[in-house]
């Protein structure tokens, strides 16, 4: 991609808005843009970012036989009334009427519309497990919104429903998605924990938060050890406590952001709700349900809380907009800007996600974009062009090596 | 993946709602349901056609120099004041308060949000052109929600929007789209014409629209050949009509479903909104624009209305949810079934999208469903495995052919 066609408006000082360090980089760095209080445009960088997360999240749930839909945003205020939900949810429902004057919710949550499509469908324990998910814009009218994509108004979700004959079935399910996320925040290059949670206002008997330790976050953690994931998965310490000796876990606290929270619902739903199924021995019951959700825009701001030095990002490979930054320091015409440009067309055949620094800028404004791009290897095109050489900067290890062009392995950046 | 953990509900009768072919057979196939009038949720068939028919769109408009971003849903009233269209708008327009009694709408197209956006980077002819676009959920309060996905009130919507500092380079752009839209129409399998169009509430001074040919369509459409494309695109001509022999084209009427429409816009936004930069002569100018829609979930049911023969669907390959649908016969632990998995398995290790049939349903039920799946490659494991002889059936020429299992060609499903 040609530099001067991607929109990156960077800006020179931070925005007295912006509060925290993420926040700060996501506005400086040209990667979001506030509309009003809480709601924000993704511009070209952050969304390319934000789609690499999606397909990771796809790659993995998909993996464990999940099924991706899309359900609407827009709900019918009786499916709510149905649930026992309308009346109890509050101020932080954003509510509307339609032009004859039907009430319609914009949805924090989906369990009523989920729950809704498939007790039409599931009518016996043949039909069962489901595992339905979604990654989709949810709303919630904070009543502060705050600390950018942390605490937004209109903000994207991965959510995902899980549906069993039995307990044991939601059991093995709810591990199985535990592990596909740990997979999924490993992958995201985050340094997270696992705590025992709240259910809050959706409800059921079990859940926990995966929880990416920063100074920003809001919340108070309370370290767990439960000793029925600690045999299928690695229980993670805070630095600062070990689990006591009767292995129950120690409570510490600390700071955190919240990007995923995995919850055991039960029947709350299916029971207010009618979704039941016959057994195998005929009898009539009601369909047992997991729901697990993923903050996708809120991860954004989170990898990058653990990816910068306060003035430079450096994204995870696996979620960076771009794997190669080429910046020329040549005018057009000039040797060093006809090598640069022959080495970016060249990657581009090759499929190699490149970003071409073309714009006619000094040096300095385009090594201050790119230090607030944090694309994981930068190739700077200078004045050793005329013996062949360019400069590879790998901002993982923040090394600089001296490269001839043609040595240059195209393999690191596939 | 296994059929038995994908969520389909097909039905066997017609549900009363559906009063034309595609609606029906996207209900009896089990890729949508509605959830409030004009409002759907897109089942994981539906939503597998319609991420390949979004990443045929990203495909088009990435090669042509666009970039992808993302804005929000919920707009300010203050952006739409200032545009002029908030009083003129109407009932259309889905509008509601924040918990702080301040007004926003649900945005059924994004004009106010882009200016806004790129008013504040764009200063100077040296940062234009610029293209972005993104594949958003859009909300229009119709008054008579009808037809399924072909007009709702929760829509996925491709919109795109250009910046330039003169006509004749917006000229070129749009010529420029206007090839990315044949492109992407194409290779989706579309019988189509490109018509001269009104252009209604967006404003602007040229727009002409894609209309997809069929019974069901709402439009009127007038057929146009514009010599000003005639060089450079095939212009299509009506059945019915030829261009009169003054080149300027003959008017025809027929029905059709719009799937796109792109507009050249001018300074219609950019006067109102002061979105100005200054030219090479250091004068202050208005940024001149386009804008360009597809109907990403209408295109859905578009492709379908010709890819079906009232009973049967039949995918074009670019966007058929799976290449290939294994069909076992056997139960499970027969010699069938486990050759018939065998091969499923096979087929994952080679990255094939394949869908086995792994229900403990009947042949009569599995061929049914399986011709409302309309999967291109078909292979059936019944008696004449024993012999290792399977059925491929290619639902594009509608052959049926008895092939040998080891002699099955995995690079048509590729």
């Amino acid at each position: 991609m040609l530099q001067s066609l991607l929109f990156v408006p960077t800006l020179r000082e931070t925005p007295k808005e912006a509060e925290v360090t993420s926040h700060k980089l996501l506005l400086r760095g040209g990667y979001i843009r506030q509309n009003a209080a809480g709601i924000y445009s993704y511009l070209p960088l952050a969304y390319r970012i934000i789609q690499k997360i999606e397909n990771i999240i796809r790659e993995e749930l998909n993996k464990i036989g999940c099924s991706e839909l899309l359900m609407p945003a827009l709900q019918p205020k009786d499916m709510w009334v149905e649930s026992g939900r309308w009346d109890v949810y509050g101020k932080e429902l954003m509510r509307l009427n339609d032009r004859h004057d039907r009430e319609f919710c914009l949805g924090p949550t989906h369990e009523e519309v989920i729950t809704t499509l498939v007790r039409e469908y599931i009518n016996s324990y043949k039909k069962l497990p489901l595992a339905l998910y979604q990654i989709q814009t949810k709303y919630r009218d904070e009543f502060r919104p705050r600390f950018g994509l942390m605490r937004g108004r209109e903000f994207i979700m991965k959510d995902l429903y899980t549906f069993h004959a039995n307990t044991e079935d939601l059991d093995e399910w709810y591990l199985k998605v535990r592990k596909a996320y740990c997979n999924i925040f490993d992958r995201l290059g985050l340094n997270y924990r696992i705590v025992q949670a709240d259910s809050g206002q959706i409800g059921g008997s079990a859940s926990e938060e995966f929880v990416v330790l920063c100074d920003i976050g809001e919340d108070t953690i309370v370290y767990s050890d439960q000793s029925e994931f600690a045999a299928n998965i690695e229980v993670y310490n805070l630095s600062e406590g070990e689990p006591s000796p009767d292995g129950k876990g120690t409570i510490k606290h600390a700071k955190g952001i919240e990007v995923g929270h995995i919850f055991k619902l039960g029947t709350k739903y299916s029971d207010a709700m009618k979704a039941e199924f016959f057994d195998k021995d005929q009898s009539k019951k009601s369909i047992i349900m997991g729901c697990y959700g993923i903050g996708v825009s809120r991860l954004l701001m989170a990898i990058l809380e653990q990816h910068n030095d306060d003035q430079k990002v450096f994204w995870p490979e696996t979620v960076a907009p771009f794997k190669v930054h080429i910046i020329s320091l040549g005018k057009e015409g000039t040797e060093i800007d006809n090598q640069a440009r022959a080495l970016y067309q060249k990657m581009l055949t090759k499929n190699i996600e490149v970003l071409f620094d073309d714009r006619d800028e000094r040096a300095g404004v385009k090594f201050s974009d790119a230090d607030l791009m944090g694309i994981p290897y930068r190739i700077i095109f200078g004045k050793k062009v005329d013996e062949g050489i360019v400069e590879l900067k790998k901002l993982a290890d923040n090394t600089v090596t001296d490269v001839k062009i043609e040595d240059i392995d195209f393999t690191n950046f596939l």
